[in-house]
């Protein structure tokens, strides 16, 4: 099952299920996708008994799936991407055992064609490909076991960030706030089970294209996450209950073999100049730059939709 | 004005405004805070007509203020606490211009005599006792000078912390997570004006009295922030618009004659003992224990109420 948000002209939009065409939509029996998250357990049965599509996709504008959240904690753990931003930040970090998490703003998640709004242009601007799940409310102390009958639905997210002000926010152990402005999100949120193949140990088991104005920047692939989805869900509700529609992202997808597939961000690019050459080569993201990023499965489905954007000035 | 959320079965409550004798209060004319904060310029007029108040408190529960926010950015701007913090958790970080923030849970704020629950006793059950404030929506880039316009409540606020996750947490440079559970709020939100003198230069000009368990832990005055409030709206606004409903918190009371005024949290007086004697001494929270944190001003108001609460364990 796949469900996206139409633009209703409301800060929650309407919540549709998609046809398997991915080209039409229903309304859902429940009006947004906070609620359904809320309420899963009773809503999922009615989401899954609509079966006829007649309204088209292409007559309505799709926000993100989840256009506001209580809660977005993002990951980081695909460790060839952890050891290529420590170079380019500059920083010498013992490693955890856990799985590093930071919290970001939960306020605004942009449409999937929404153009982005960057304050100055000399900040660095960069993207991070990665991937998400939404939970419904899980209960403090959810094992690792038990987390899996969390994660509802799977999304595509892009991180944005803003590299000149993440190393010295960094470095004072506080993470994140100006560094990190809103996230951007893929069309279509899906049921594990609808992925099939493409889910696997709680981690996207598929490839994340990222072009950067037209040009393939990176193709990783998604299982290579340090901790699945499963132990992030765990080390998130350690000491807090999680609130239904919590968003959790995997951090930057990333592989070993970067040279040879790519990056989903300009910053671990950079990462790998300096390893190769002693210095970064690679600009960051100008006004006017598109990114376009879309997970494809090993039979060629495109689950998410895509992120197709373009950096603006205010 | 004076406004509280009364309980009502509902996540987000009734708003209300309290009378000058802070013991009645009238329905306000919207529903709740989030909205008051939404429509600031609409709903305020309407919400300083009231002036009848013929309902008691004492017959109503009372919720934060702002049971929920989308967003909550935690400050910590006196510089005491930073100086005593560091040398709690071993850490020698460099002092930045801007003032420190990281973002936290914002899903929840529990109500000022709610039962707080933590998940293990052996986490170094910690109180913060702080100052906040409520904004309307803050355009992106907006300076230190037009940010007190958006500054519409003031907010008295307990931010729970777990110390024995805090420092390995800040070592990774990506902030808190599990070592900061949901913050309380005292019940009443005031506007500035309403504050008087005991508002200056963006500031709380009063002192925050906090007992543990019946006795006097510290009484440190508020005026003591190294940035003020508007540049903590600034700071928060540089690459982001804030919702309304943006909780920004000051960090931790303290002063510089923290000898004389005592702590607004326990890991600042382990600070001290580390500094008078090589080694900490107090104990944190125990399961039963309660902590009261009430802010008086010089002329013996005590304009937000008091959180009183009790460590309680799942």
């Amino acid at each position: 099952m796949r469900l996206a948000t139409i633009d209703n002209g409301t800060p929650d939009g309407r919540l549709v299920v998609i046809a398997p065409d991915g080209a039409h939509y229903a309304a859902a029996p429940v009006a947004t996708m906070q609620q359904a998250l809320e309420q899963w357990a009773e809503v999922e049965p009615a989401l899954r008994a609509v079966t006829t599509f007649d309204q088209p996709l292409a007559d309505v504008r799709l926000l993100a799936p989840l256009p506001r959240a209580w809660q977005w904690l993002d990951g980081s753990v695909y460790a060839s991407h952890g050891a290529l931003m420590d170079k380019v930040i500059g920083i010498d970090k013992a490693p955890v055992p856990w799985p590093l998490m930071y919290q970001g703003v939960s306020s605004k998640f942009y449409a999937p064609t929404e153009d982005v709004v960057m304050a100055d242009e000399a900040l660095g601007i960069d993207f991070e490909g990665e991937f998400g799940i939404l939970t419904d409310t899980v209960p403090m102390g959810t094992g690792a076991a038990d987390a899996p009958a969390h994660i509802k639905l799977v999304v595509q997210i892009n991180d944005w960030s803003l590299r000149s002000l993440a190393g010295p926010e960094m470095k004072t152990g506080f993470g994140w706030v100006q560094a990190k402005p809103p996230c951007s999100m893929a069309p279509f949120a899906v049921t594990p089970d609808e992925l099939g193949e493409a889910w696997a140990d709680c981690q996207p088991n598929m490839h994340l294209t990222v072009h950067w104005n037209g040009a393939q920047f990176g193709k990783a692939h998604g299982k290579a996450m340090g901790h699945g989805f499963d132990a992030l869900v765990a080390h998130a509700a350690r000491t807090r209950e999680l609130v239904a529609g919590t968003v959790i992202g995997s951090g930057t997808v990333s592989n070993e073999n970067y040279r040879e597939v790519g990056s989903s961000c300009i910053a671990e690019r950079r990462g790998i100049e300096i390893v190769d050459s002693g210095a970064p080569v690679t600009e960051f993201m100008r006004y006017g730059d598109s990114v376009r990023m879309e997970a494809v499965t090993a039979d060629g489905r495109t689950p998410f939709g895509a992120i197709d954007q373009q950096v603006v000035r205010p």
